[in-house]
């Protein structure tokens, strides 16, 4: 078996993850998540929290999974986001065309229209892989689920293929409520629905998924990040155009973040800061550094509204380079685009830093002179002159020296010209964003993939210890009434001091701790003959196995250490604990 | 402005919450939160989680947001998920019949059908409230959003109107995974979806919404809830069926829930603990238990699969008694749906208390006598013997004493007949269900305004500590460096140790406090002159605007007391705080 296969099949026994509805056989693309999983999930993405938002006061906030067409025709998704697909001409399946040529070990790139695929499919004679008959005409299936919105058919709806565009066209409410601050981060852990063709990768691959984004909104004339400095050192993994043009795919280049911002490779300092900052958020999950690359996308590659791209890949077992997070710079694509498709001002202001000075005029018409030489004309005369362009009326004094109001003539003397100075301090402006996006689902699927080992015949789940869906666990060595009611003691106080802790009994102590390793609780605290003279407990690494003792008064300094990041044996050393 | 306006315009000004796609003019029933609103929303959540997960050692999955076609068939939902709508003849527009009818102040069932709202409508000569125009015929329209899964046209798919089928749909494998034990509480936090016809109210009906669903899975012959004894003498507040049906209908009856359950008003002992658990988490979200009630549904009024239910209700400024939790006993109901449908085992199993003993037959053939009396016929007869029946095969011989097969007479002496004794230990069953399902969205809402105050022209927004968006503020008296650098220092002395915090500065302090009261920040700590030379600062209560002197040091453990649900004179008092 595969390492992907025995991940999936632990994930599966011990409730992880598996294919959702499959008492119904199944759909392809969808899978639930199960206790353990869900915990691991909801760890990831407060750490994501901590990482990307918290730290630098950003915001979250939670727009609609569901928006109107006019947003994503605006948007560009409409029209940009498809893939191309072939339907066999005997049996109807229908497959995404790129992935069926890749299948038949045919290279291509990310931009080939469905003419192209025509073209390849018959210069590779590619058939039908289930019946083996010839395929038709390749045309795009829009990869939105669509839906109608309330009872009027004509009202079109998707599912949003990503949380962004909340970000985008809830701006402008967002700036006002943070005291239009800028750089802002606005950050979204929610659903993103992809309708694929085919999909079958498994939890890679989903037509409903978890993201975790951030919209970095920031002022153009003022791109500098403030927190890279601590980071233009640390080491990233680069998969540069000028290597992909090459050839040179397979593994990638390490330079620090200066280098890659010197040789221009990165361009931005905000994205060279939430890529570096992604490439350590992944290591405290789990998952090596040397496992994680940055790929540019080239032209062609980008999605439609990025000016430049790089993808986060982490090296899995079944699946090579995967994608888990992406950087792009998305300039003020989408907030010009839904500016100019709203017509609703969503500009952000910046002060000037010189104040401009600019002159204003003001024509008031002297009422009583008028009305006293023009009668009861002065109704229109004045209902006209409020409808009127003050730079008009200029003009025409200047050059006639009077206006014409039909056929009155309005000399200067009607009239108090004054000049104002206005001070101008600020300007308005489109902000420009980076954003950083990643996949949960697929981050947490890496995370068991790494986390996943073998000793013998068993199964060892060696998460981070943040990460574990318990934080300890405690065991009777034997299902004995004295033995039961001191370790649920032990569970009851550790739980009242904020502890996720298992708590098991009733198989042999084996089999109890074979069970807690294969879900990755880090410790096992287990109550024996010796607890009930001295209340001491042993404490059992997952990984090794090793046991020592200690007192029970001293096991919740314990926990914090192991929970700190503090590897077992240096925490057993620390704290001279016996070894058994 | 009515309250529930201001609270809108709070919400929408400060970051709460406000209709989405404004920019488009907005979406019925399409709501975004913002930062606050999301905070609010995501403490209110994990409050749930700790109440009615965690502490019961319950579990919580996460399953799709679409459904296959097939799943909300066989729970009854394509069916019986639907409203009755009716058009204008004239301009189109349509209606959802209920509350077009209870707009024009008619009293209506909740179980009326399409002509019953026909006949009513005639009746009470109802029309367009719009354009005036004619009303057309009514018909059901399916509340659930439809879509269509990957590029087959045939395979329809709907987004889920409730989380709970997931927990049906994935019952078994969690069970397993769980290791099969009953009582199992499996629970899931996630959005739900209503296509409505015509929302206008708010966050109170939306057709996207956020829902915490528990699913308690329970052996039938075994329904004593283990927790309820602590609750029995608790104060409950019911609106039974009694009141309802002799139409006192305003209020409720309050009654201990050792009473309710005496009185058979509740009559699960689990539903009468989840119930009087729901009574307590609103109150601990600031929701007196005077303004909730739990009102009984009748018989028509019930969904589907619910053989009682209990709506639990909160009062409203604008909306009136407003359901914020649903409590339903589902029984079998949608477990035996899924296993007629899909034909696949979803049991549970129990042991039985006592074994029982069962006689097994085997009936084997003396082959080789077989193949000795009736030559090459042996392989026909082999296997025939093979496909019958044990029990038929053994009527046979007591009434016949030979079995016939075609032509071919067996007597019983080609036959070993043997007799075993089977032990029986344990017996499939499936599992009933109480289900406590709870509006998030509806609940912040609600939070928020039970949280409103106004104190002369200001807003304070009185949240509990704990739901606060931010533990606590810490400001400079004035815009000075040595201040800011002081209340900067404190800032991330207290960010530090874990606290969320906001520092802010740049305006005069009491539009500071006015801002921070304004979003119910607790407590305000301020750094002034006198900080510089003892290192105390000012701390301010948000309700009352009352100041103390605390030292620096001391500043932890005055945040930990008022998180802990102390008041803030209390917390002053107990650490002899010098009243300013």
């Amino acid at each position: 078996m595969s390492r992907a296969d025995k991940v999936a099949s632990l994930a599966r026994r011990r409730g992880f993850f598996w294919p959702a509805y499959e008492i119904y056989g199944g759909v392809g693309g969808l899978y639930a998540w199960g206790p353990y999983g869900v915990v691991l999930k909801n760890k990831i993405a407060n750490l994501w929290r901590e990482v990307f938002v918290y730290k630098h006061d950003f915001v979250e906030i939670q727009s609609p999974d569901i928006a109107p067409y006019v947003v994503f025709k605006a948007s560009g998704h409409v029209d940009s986001f498809k893939d191309v697909m072939v339907s066999c001409r005997e049996c109807n399946r229908k497959y995404r065309a790129d992935t069926l040529l890749k299948e038949h070990g045919i290279e291509i790139r990310e931009d080939l229209s469905p003419s192209d695929y025509e073209d390849l499919i018959r210069e590779n004679n590619v058939r039908c892989p289930v019946c083996g008959g010839k395929l038709g005409n390749a045309t795009y299936f829009t990869t939105m689920f669509q839906t109608i919105i309330g009872p009027y058919s004509e009202n079109k709806g998707f599912l949003r293929p990503e949380t962004a565009q909340g970000m985008f066209t809830e701006f402008k409410r967002v700036y006002e409520a943070m005291r239009k601050r800028l750089p802002i981060g606005i950050a979204q852990v929610g659903k993103g629905f992809r309708n694929e063709i085919s999909p079958r990768q498994g939890v890679i691959r989903l037509r409903e998924f978890d993201m975790m984004e951030l919209e970095l909104f920031y002022d153009p004339s003022d791109d500098e990040c403030p927190y890279l400095d601590d980071y233009l050192d640390e080491p990233i993994n680069m998969l540069h155009k000028e290597m992909i043009e090459r050839g040179d795919l397979s593994g990638y280049e390490t330079m620090t973040v200066k280098d890659a911002l010197d040789r221009k490779i990165i361009d931005n300092s905000w994205m060279a800061y939430f890529m570096i900052l992604s490439h350590i958020f992944l290591e405290m999950l789990g998952i090596p550094r040397t496992r994680q690359r940055f790929r540019e996308k080239l032209a062609g590659e980008r999605a439609h509204y990025a000016r430049k791209t790089f993808d986060q890949e982490v090296y899995l077992d079944r699946w090579g380079w995967v994608e888990v997070s992406g950087h792009a710079d998305r300039t003020d694509y989408d907030l010009s685009a839904h500016l100019k498709n709203s017509g609703v001002d969503i500009y952000a202001e910046r002060r000037l830093k010189e104040a401009r000075y600019v002159k204003e005029y003001e024509v008031r018409p002297r009422v009583r002179d008028i009305k006293r030489d023009f009668g009861d004309k002065v109704g229109v005369i004045m209902s006209r002159l409020s409808k009127s362009d003050v730079n008009k009326l200029l003009d025409s004094f200047k050059r006639d020296g009077y206006i014409l109001i039909d056929d009155i003539r309005l000399d200067k003397k009607y009239f108090d010209i004054e000049v104002k100075v206005k001070k101008i301090e600020s300007e308005k402006f489109i902000p420009h964003v980076i954003e950083p996006s990643f996949g949960l689902d697929r981050i947490a699927y890496a995370v068991l993939e790494y986390a996943y080992n073998e000793k013998g015949d068993r199964i060892i789940l060696s998460l981070p210890a943040y990460l574990a869906p318990y934080d300890a666990a405690v065991y009777p060595l034997l299902s004995k009434d004295e033995f039961i009611e001191y370790a649920r003691g032990l569970y009851d106080e550790l739980v009242k001091s904020g502890y996720k802790i298992l708590f098991d009994y009733g198989d042999s102590i084996g089999k109890l701790y074979a069970r807690g390793d294969e879900i990755g609780i880090p410790i096992a605290f287990t109550v024996d003959y010796k607890t009930l003279e001295d209340d001491t407990v042993t404490v059992r690494d997952r990984d090794t196995w090793v046991q020592y003792r200690i007192d029970k008064g001293r096991i919740q300094e314990f926990i914090e250490k192991i929970l700190g990041g503090i590897g077992f044996e240096e925490a057993a050393a620390s704290m001279k604990l016996e070894l058994i």
